[in-house]
């Protein structure tokens, strides 16, 4: 008898559930919803109350809709019954972090503070917090607190302290009110089974946990603020679940949001980037899974504790049980590409794309595709939005190298993937170099597909082979995974992530090897880079960071 | 009764006349002739035979067709007695030179040697001489000639020996065929007078020559090639006119052709650039004239001589007499912007410019101009085509830096200008720090036309004053000038450059003052500027030539 798991992937604008068989992994029904209330960037719905520029807020009942529609709705396009489907896992955006009451109900839903910003979802783009973020980094610092050498040195504005901590400084209303704050992965779970749970994947990368030493201590919080110093305690919780438990079975009333059954096994809440993993066939060390995309995340196992400066994170089974889960990332991949269509193409090359059928993505890849290694004599430093790893500094800039008056389109375009393959090389060396071996490239995300020429420039810079993960929505497939794993083998689905991933998981026939002469091509390229990689970006000349503060106070007046 | 005199330019697409009241400057009439056979640089008139890339000539022919079609237009359109025109000027490219025979017959006229191409006008930018001139520097620079500081340590592979060595080289025939090599700027004025003349502008600047030292010594020539010995005595002349004196007068002939007086004084010839001083107002030291279009030349006096690191060169009486007349140049300024129009401006804009009924350009400046200084967050170094003045180097290229998803279009349009602000104030302290200070600019040529934002950059980058030449045909009006003072003033003329240019030429009422303000914020960006010019520029971090060889050996396979 065939059986299925559904797998939720909460994105940033949408919602969208697979049900996969679990024998072989292959998607039967895939639906998606568009949140009605998408990001909350503008004001407040239903009211007009205005939000500062970098706040990014969302409405967990677009949550709650995702499972209403987008269940009943695979379950009813596969014909499924209700009763093979063994297991449900879901996947979030993170750190997108909600405060509630202790019944799991938002602030945002009761009506005395559903006109305040700071009762509704901080979404993981909020960039609110930087004030809070700073004075994080420099007080914990300050105090040589040793947990920072776990996230490169640097705890994002975007994740969870910092997000609290923003809430208490700027309405300690809201904070006082709140008997929770949860990270929307944990409070969707919560809806579906009535139970709170607590993963260890946001825990850990997001709230500054770990499996051995736990959250920060509160003398540090105390340091922070006086009011934050018992809020693991008060507003939180130590009870951490891990990746591949049950959080708990489907309730009367989720089962009749959804259609599926009562106490069908429901997953510990995972995170899109992390989940992927295993969704892209890796469960062991030494193969690197890059989620491509607007940004690039890249994820690796490891069997041994190890700092590697400037990476964003590590977390014991943070991503695979029995492994350290080490995440790197790269602010901004595809949105250089999206900036140079938008800023830098010339009409003659929409014109002749139209005129072809094909868009000017198309156009410019297969320009680019057309050169030699160096031929277009430029080199870009891939820091239009900042470099997370390995340097961490959000006031980088981009820099393009080598321009003549014969330089075209497609050069630049060309010399900004490379770019982005010369980060992610000083990423995979830098893992390298740290005793985190990478010796394969998993690709996974939108670009893989969009964009052959760029798979090959990976290849080539890295040296390294790159695979690309068969599934096109490999976040919700890796939730149907775990959803499987919370039913178990009894049930029909598997006693661990590893036997999921083995029968459920696939790369595509298709794949880059590296072309020797590419990367011996690229290897003195790359030695440019690095240079001004290391001009730039490590103090040498601040030049980037000078330009930008002078910006900003000009913009100010 | 009203005198007249007239200035022929000879540009590098076409010949311009203009007939010039001699009270005031005025100017009285106007013709264009789009030369025959323009550039040639792909195949030689009338033959399959095809070029080199890097070569470009001219056919002698069109230089009297604009005699014989310009002057006696602007006769019959003005209407003037032809006895009421006192002289004439001319000015050329250079170096633009030719082999002829003794009479003056150049070797292409002459059906045996029309179909070889070193028969024919090397025009001013003819680069296939770089070899040569790679080996005259390295031969110049081991054997310690001083007269190399002349001219800011280079001689450049447009000038006369590069390009009289390369017809030697590889057309040894040609060479010994030839009884003269002489500037096109000469050979006109032999045309018209029937005597050959030589000026010390084109000797000075483009021959090495000085008033001083004359001519490179015979064991350099040796040293470079023993054929070359007597290049000076053998196919050159040692006797120099001066700019101001009169070469001769009208022959019958050339009477015949533009309608003119047989007599009729005929100025000794010029260079477009040098002939724009006095047209735009400058016969004393301290005020630069630059004539800003594709490339921005500049030119000061100074009652000195000092040696300026990286000029172009300076030549005592090569402008103006009792001055050393100092030149230096920044390859590449308009064409930064042309190629910016050409290829990165995206469709959108262009629609928009379209609709509002304006040029891309009249755009990209409103919305430039619309910003404050510094809100970019932009820097860029302006070597798209490598830098002249003063670091000499044809083999650096672009740089920009500061990008961010947030730059825009005009952002990079207002850093392209601000740069080769940059690069001409990095001239004009070099020329201050050694001798030969400016404390004023004059425009001119076709950009202050254009651009009014570029003018008020320049004023607040440079903290001088910019004037504008009052004149469209700067050097026409220049070469009419030195018409009148060949005619003297016993003709109704002048008797010295400084009295024609006094009663001749004139400044617009229009004129930039640097803004305090924007100037304080540039003296930030310009030691930004600074710090990346000398660390691409001198050495510290070649990226640029490694990038550039590296292109070129991809490119040749």
């Amino acid at each position: 008898m065939t059986k299925y798991a559904i797998g939720v992937d909460f994105g940033t604008e949408s919602g969208r559930a697979v049900l996969v068989d679990v024998a072989d992994g292959s998607i039967v029904a895939t639906e998606v919803y568009q949140y009605a209330n998408g990001v909350i960037d503008e004001k407040l719905p239903g009211t007009g109350i205005r939000l500062e520029p970098d706040w990014a807020l969302q409405d967990p009942n677009d949550y709650l809709e995702t499972f209403k529609r987008t269940i009943p709705a695979v379950m009813q396009t596969s014909g499924v019954d209700p009763a093979d489907v063994i297991g449900i896992g879901i996947d979030f955006t993170a750190c997108t972090v909600l405060p509630t009451k202790a019944d799991g109900t938002p602030l945002c839903f009761l009506p005395e503070w559903r006109d305040h910003p700071h009762a509704w979802v901080k979404l993981w783009k909020h960039h609110a917090a930087q004030p809070e973020a700073n004075k994080l980094n420099a007080i914990a610092r300050e105090r040589g607190e040793d947990w920072l050498d776990r996230y490169g040195g640097k705890i994002s504005s975007e994740w969870f302290f910092p997000k609290v901590w923003q809430t208490l400084d700027e309405a300690p209303e809201v904070y006082a009110a709140a008997d929770r704050f949860i990270e929307a992965a944990d409070w969707v779970i919560w809806q579906l089974t009535g139970v709170e749970t607590r993963n260890n994947c946001t825990a850990g990368y997001k709230g500054i946990w770990s499996k051995e030493h736990g959250f920060p201590p509160k003398a540090f919080l105390k340091a922070l603020d006086p009011r934050l110093e018992n809020v693991v305690d008060e507003k939180m919780s130590r009870d951490i679940k891990f990746l591949g438990e049950k959080a708990g079975g489907l309730t009367e009333e989720a089962a009749a949001w959804t259609g599926l059954k009562p106490g069908t096994a429901v997953a510990v809440a995972n995170v899109d980037a992390h989940v992927s993993v295993p969704a892209a066939t890796v469960t062991e060390a030494g193969r690197m899974v890059i989620i491509m995309g607007t940004s690039n995340c890249h994820m690796v196992l490891g069997k041994e504790e190890h700092v590697v400066p400037g990476m964003c994170g590590y977390v014991e089974d943070g991503i695979i049980p029995g492994f350290f889960g080490y995440e790197a990332g790269q602010s901004c991949v595809g949105d250089h590409f999206a900036w140079f269509i938008e800023n830098c193409v010339p009409a003659a090359y929409v014109q002749a794309a139209a005129a072809r059928g094909i868009s000017i993505h198309e156009l410019l890849e297969e320009k680019a595709a057309a050169q030699n290694v160096g031929e277009h004599g430029l080199l870009a430093l891939d820091w239009w939005n900042g470099n997370r790893s390995v340097l961490v500094d959000v006031d980088l800039t981009g820099l393009l190298i080598g321009q003549t008056l014969a330089t075209k389109p497609e050069d630049i375009y060309r010399a900004l993937i490379e770019a982005t393959a010369y980060g992610t090389r000083m990423i995979v060396e830098t893992f390298a170099a740290n005793g985190v071996p990478v010796d394969e490239i998993v690709a996974t995300g939108g670009l893989p597909d969009r964009n052959k020429l760029l798979m090959q420039i990976y290849a080539d810079v890295t040296g390294r082979e790159v695979k690309i993960a068969a599934a096109t929505q490999t976040p919700a497939l890796g939730s149907a995974m775990f959803g499987a794993v919370a039913a178990g083998k009894a049930a029909g689905g598997y006693n661990t992530i590893q036997e999921a991933s083995a029968a459920m998981a696939r790369l595509r026939d298709e794949k880059y090897a590296p072309i020797p002469a590419n990367t011996a091509a690229y290897d003195k390229l790359y030695a440019e880079y690095v240079i001004l990689h290391d001009y730039f970006g490590r103090g040498a000349n601040d030049v980037m960071k000078r330009l930008k503060t002078m910006r900003a106070e000009v913009r100010k007046g």
